[in-house]
């Protein structure tokens, strides 16, 4: 018999993916070029030129035999190394290779660290508002996922739910700092609350709350402002990372859990997590790219576009009057939806060739979500479109 | 609190894990080939040249942004129509692209169909000698893994033992052809009566028993033997599939499932893998990957090193006493050990740096495995240590 797990799965419905599909065959029929499609979060910049420089002499110059080996099921020895090195010097950490588990991106990354530190039954607490693959991704480790309802006023968190939320049944609690979909980063002030109540409610609780902190998005920040670590402020922390955006390279798979060095077992995570794979058929990422990124550590693509097509769209949401708080990072924006029901608002901008997500899978209804990792000239066209969207079906605000 | 079941695994020795270290650690004494380690599953022979012409060519030319880009879930739709149209030519299948998903490895591919096809506490059946990872394998799926004992005449199947086993509760069995650690191929009369035995109990059960067929040594056969395609005898059949040792690729991580197209509902099996990716955090391979193996998907290593190994290492232990039925395929051999007690027999070949493999792991004490994916050069060598090795441990043989 088919899993009834799964097979039932196949019948929720996605609207990203729906509106993913409008995008597709409406740019069949006036020209893709036309479609103002801010559904997708797919990085729009090329891989650095010298990353695919790395990848063709390592190619032609290195023992293939060697090359396209098996990688140790922790990863490889030498990558890891560097990659430790590298956070060392970013963040002030000290992490050894030993300290770090390579994965097939974040969502791998993500798999491993909730089955480290989990029992079945046990709570997740992650944010509104929040990535919605969050849900198989945790729901399936045996875990359960609970979201905390979202401070819509910063975007930071909402500690009053949160410690309303926080019982004893929660093993681990989720962050994505810059975060998707709000584009908003949290403050050093945000970590620090947050690392003293879970601190209090670990020894309360007599058991360990490992903070999972997701941040695939980590390098790309704007008006200047650097990235407050999280893991610089909690030691019970796993932070999972995806070199999907920092490095434009989302389809190759790569990214790692780095788990902070003075947590209890630090090394011992690390070994666990191998075995877990050996569960879950993940193994290790290619070992093409563990060498790669290993050796561009500290590089990321030309990630300035994001913010030209932040500016603009902020620019243009808050002079129609959107309520929408200024993103720090990432390639999201999240304003308020003009009507309360974000659905029906997104459904009238398809008539515009906007497409618009609303955030009720976002945890976070009568909002929505613009991922603007496409071309500029096209952010700037769709503008006169967000234009004769609200003009036309908004006259009276 | 630390996940109980995955600590708990950190304390079961791996016997191959620590006759790998030994041979490594003996390897920095007195040069590392002067060890004869007939450890490791690792190909030794290199990807052939144009795979690597091919990977350079499109990282110089194609568009990265296309190139490295997020692959559908399912796997790229054109590498999967590739590798369909290739399994249509060469086993007289119907796949289209739909029948195919795309993973990392056989190991993915494996964790994807077992979670398909069967509900938590359902059984698989494998038939001994068998793969030992097959136990983490299908054991964190939810299913339970349930071995047949050794048919150790010539290693087909143990008929007997599987109709008795052959349970209400088995929702699929597992097979392995060219077999991990026998390197025997099942015969064409094996999969007919398997078949056979499969469609007669799941009429009379009243639901389907699928058969999970692992082929990552499809391609490495010997004696101009052709190898049967196990889903041609069944319409049940999953293919799980590595270019691991066909192409000399293990590092990278690619492989496939492809379901039977005669089999009920066979598309919507694959979109269900896709569900069931979300929660291992698999996700798909790595793009570059899946292009680059689809173009090549008739191509294999020059894989005529394994056969010359096989011949050497046949001829002397067979000259030296040893049972041994000949292998197929693969780059193992799997000899009945010169005393019950297969464990310290291979002891006792490290003192003249043999490392041997007991099968106790896999299933059938009292034999060995050789894994001879090693230079010819040290194969011939190693003649010597065996000699001396049999002619002083038991010379009363």
């Amino acid at each position: 018999m088919l899993a009834k797990k799964y097979k039932d799965m196949l019948s929720q419905k996605s609207v990203i993916r729906e509106l993913s599909e409008f995008a597709t065959a409406r740019g069949k029929e006036i020209g893709y070029e036309n479609v103002f499609d801010y559904s997708l979060g797919n990085p729009s910049i090329p891989v650095p030129q010298e990353f695919t420089d790395y990848l063709i002499k390592i190619l032609g110059e290195e023992n293939p035999i060697k090359l396209h080996g098996y990688s140790p099921s922790l990863g490889i020895p030498e990558a890891k190394e560097k990659l430790a090195k590298s956070l060392n010097r970013r963040f002030n950490m000290n992490y050894t290779g030993n300290h770090i588990f390579m994965t097939t991106g974040a969502a791998g990354a993500i798999a491993h660290a909730v089955r480290c530190v989990t029992e079945p039954g046990d709570e997740v607490l992650a944010f509104a508002p929040f990535f919605p693959e969050y849900i198989p991704y945790i729901n399936h480790t045996g875990a359960t996922l609970k979201t905390v309802p979202a401070n819509t006023v910063d975007f930071q968190i909402n500690f009053d739910e949160f410690e309303k939320m926080l019982t004893d049944k929660v093993a681990a609690v989720l962050i994505n700092t810059p975060n998707n979909p709000s584009g908003v980063l949290y403050s050093e002030e945000t970590l620090r609350k947050l690392a003293k109540i879970l601190e209090e409610k670990s020894e309360e609780y007599g058991h360990i709350i490992y903070l999972i902190s997701d941040e695939p998005y980590r390098e790309i920040l704007f008006d200047g402002i650097t990235s407050p670590y999280p893991a610089n402020f909690y030691k019970y922390t796993l932070t999972c990372y995806s070199f999907s955006k920092s490095l434009s390279l989302p389809g190759e798979r790569i990214g790692y859990v780095a788990v902070h060095p003075e947590c209890p077992e630090s090394e011992t995570m690390v070994v666990m997590m191998g075995q877990i794979s050996r569960g879950t058929g993940h193994n290790c990422p290619a070992s093409l790219f563990q060498l790669a990124v290993a050796e561009f550590a500290d590089l990321t693509a030309d990630l300035s576009v994001y913010e030209t097509n932040m500016n603009i769209l902020y620019d243009a949401l808050t002079e129609l009057g959107f309520t929408c708080v200024r993103p720090n990072g990432t390639f999201y924006i999240f304003p308020k939806a003009l009507e309360e029901d974000s659905v029906a608002f997104c459904k009238k901008a398809l008539k515009y060739d906007l497409i618009l997500v609303p955030a009720d899978s976002f945890g976070c209804p009568g909002y929505f979500r613009m991922a603007y990792c496409i071309d500029t000239e096209k952010v700037e066209r769709s503008v006169e479109a967000l234009k004769k969207f609200v003009e036309t079906e908004y006259p009276n605000r």
